[in-house]
């Protein structure tokens, strides 16, 4: 794992004063303290993890958006054919789908990657090739995927994160694609969160109860095979996904170079939880996009202490709620740079203050 | 009330037909249904505002900052000197505030209005000097204003709303400013909503235990001085603030423009009730950018049938939160003209659909 290693190595704690720094400069600025809530909270965060006050504003910005396919979907766990994962990495690269409306609308590009779609793609424009192999195994009897390929797919999302911000990316979004994705991710959550699979299992894209309850026993399935403590490498190989071991190695790579990192929904959750048991210091550089509508993602929330920017129930996946809280980031980060003072503005403050 | 009048003939109520034909056009695109969750829903009334599919992504924006004092600051409902109004307008004007920086960031535009402060201001860049009245009376004691001074602060603010529309806005986005107002929204929420003081009644910008139970008693005090079913017109002049009914006004003259209006918080949900009890089809064209921390904000928005676009926990006003939420409206309007169908993608639907 040259890249994700190399990446593990570079992972530092984020900056406590710089974020002291960031929460005194918001007590001089022209309005009641904390009066803006959680964005000067945010802003607190980009200064720790930027290092400096005022922190810069996360612009520009891209998504990745990893694709693979899972062998659980002989299960039936999802109504959607897997075919669906091939013909959206078109609709990606055409511009099409919503991710691209939404990363357009927020000024952030879209890298799509191939990191393990079920049989083989034309060359696009705008797609990387990179499968480690085509589609996971069905986790219901067998691993996601062999040590060596979890190696591969942490590699490959360690090196987007690195490249996009060698291209000037200053804040990573994460995406995912791949048909019955919520089933590993579900797993992945209740294996690092020790919760029954009932309680993190949910309806994706939109299933009944009858295809729920199966769905349900998949995940219990697999989570069953693990033991009490198994390290997380071993966990995400187990029951995991290759877009989502893609992802854990981006969230690693963002955090090693220093940039914040913005979460998408319930597989971007699974990701980072798989990412921080593996580099606890990575979880200093998240932020949760959006509350996803899944059980899980609330859950996987919780356990790594984040709190959604946007709550509007999508449960979409492919970074679509990750670029609708772009533009709450940067506007963190502008009110530090861009508001006046009292002493400046000549307003005067609180009379018992 | 020449202009109020005027925009209140023409509001007309919004499409339903244009309504269903978003709801259909959404099913066609390429994503399980409903997977956009709360975005879904706006697109729909975004149509039926526009009376048009797919609706017109709601840009350019322009924040209409209505600013004026408050009498009650006597009875001691607030920390801050009454002079700050003034001073944030100067503030307003220079580009400094939250509001400035945020409006910059999605870019709408600001003009900042003085209905009502205390005190004569110097012409400034941006400021439109209308004021009714410097200052309204302490609505501990005394009513607002006259029927007549509301009757020229409902035009001020439809005079607002139709020449920013002029100016080519297709979006409205309401803020205010002003040192004790979340007094007289407060007791404009009891009395629209028949509820207590005591729960619509919060800390504003910050004040403590002891301030509040005054605050709460000046509300009390301010209802109920009113009949059981008066008029909406004596209950805004009697309690309310002249911003307020500027709000008020702008609301119904941004609904005679068949533009979208963005509520900020508190006060400009007791603005809108007001607007809506005054003129009910006007709510139709109501978004509510954010739930502000206020306790009346949520009793507004419940009572005006919205859910907030962001919920950050802010509690500054200005229009900081409604500036917030845009980006959140226009993604919703541009996911239906810009997203492929499945058909012209070539995506695969469900198997069971």
């Amino acid at each position: 794992m040259p890249q994700f290693d190399e990446a593990v190595g570079r992972v530092v704690a984020t900056d406590p004063a710089a974020a002291d720094e960031v929460a005194a400069l918001q007590g001089t600025l022209t309005k009641p303290p904390g009066s803006l809530g959680r964005l000067e909270g945010v802003s607190v965060r980009l200064g720790a993890i930027a290092r400096r006050c005022p922190p810069p504003v996360p612009a520009p910005a891209a998504v990745a958006v990893f694709a693979g396919d899972h062998g659980v979907v002989a299960e039936g766990v999802t109504p959607w054919p897997q075919e669906v994962t091939a013909q959206m990495v078109a609709n990606f690269c055409g511009g099409g789908a919503a991710v691209n409306v939404l990363a357009r609308h927020v000024g952030a590009d879209v890298l799509v990657v191939d990191v393990g779609v079920a049989g083989e793609l034309p060359d696009m424009p705008g797609l990387r090739q990179v499968k480690v192999r085509a589609g996971t195994g069905n986790i219901a009897v067998e691993p996601a995927m062999t040590a060596a390929e979890l190696g591969r797919a942490l590699d490959v999302g360690a090196q987007a994160a690195s490249d996009l911000v060698g291209l000037g990316a200053r804040c990573l979004l994460t995406g995912d694609m791949g048909i019955g994705n919520t089933t590993p991710s579900a797993a992945l959550i209740a294996a690092f969160t020790h919760l029954p699979a009932a309680a993190v299992t949910g309806r994706g894209t939109g299933i009944d109860d009858e295809r729920l309850a199966m769905k349900i026993k998949v995940v219990a399935q697999a989570v069953g095979r693990l033991g009490a403590d198994e390290p997380p490498a071993v966990v995400l190989a187990e029951v995991g996904g290759l877009e989502i071991a893609a992802l854990a190695g981006f969230i690693v790579g963002g955090a090693a170079a220093g940039v914040p990192v913005v979460l998408d929904g319930v597989i971007a959750g699974a990701a980072a939880l798989s990412a921080v048991a593996m580099v606890p210091a990575a979880g200093g550089y998240l932020f949760a996009g959006h509350r996803s509508s899944e059980p899980g993602a609330t859950v996987a929330l919780e356990h790594l202490g984040l709190e959604p920017l946007i709550d509007l129930e999508l449960r979409l996946g492919e970074g679509s709620g990750a670029c609708l809280a772009l533009p709450i980031l940067q506007a963190a980060a502008k009110i530090t740079h861009e508001m006046a003072s009292f002493g400046a503005a000549g307003v005067s403050g609180r009379i018992d203050g």
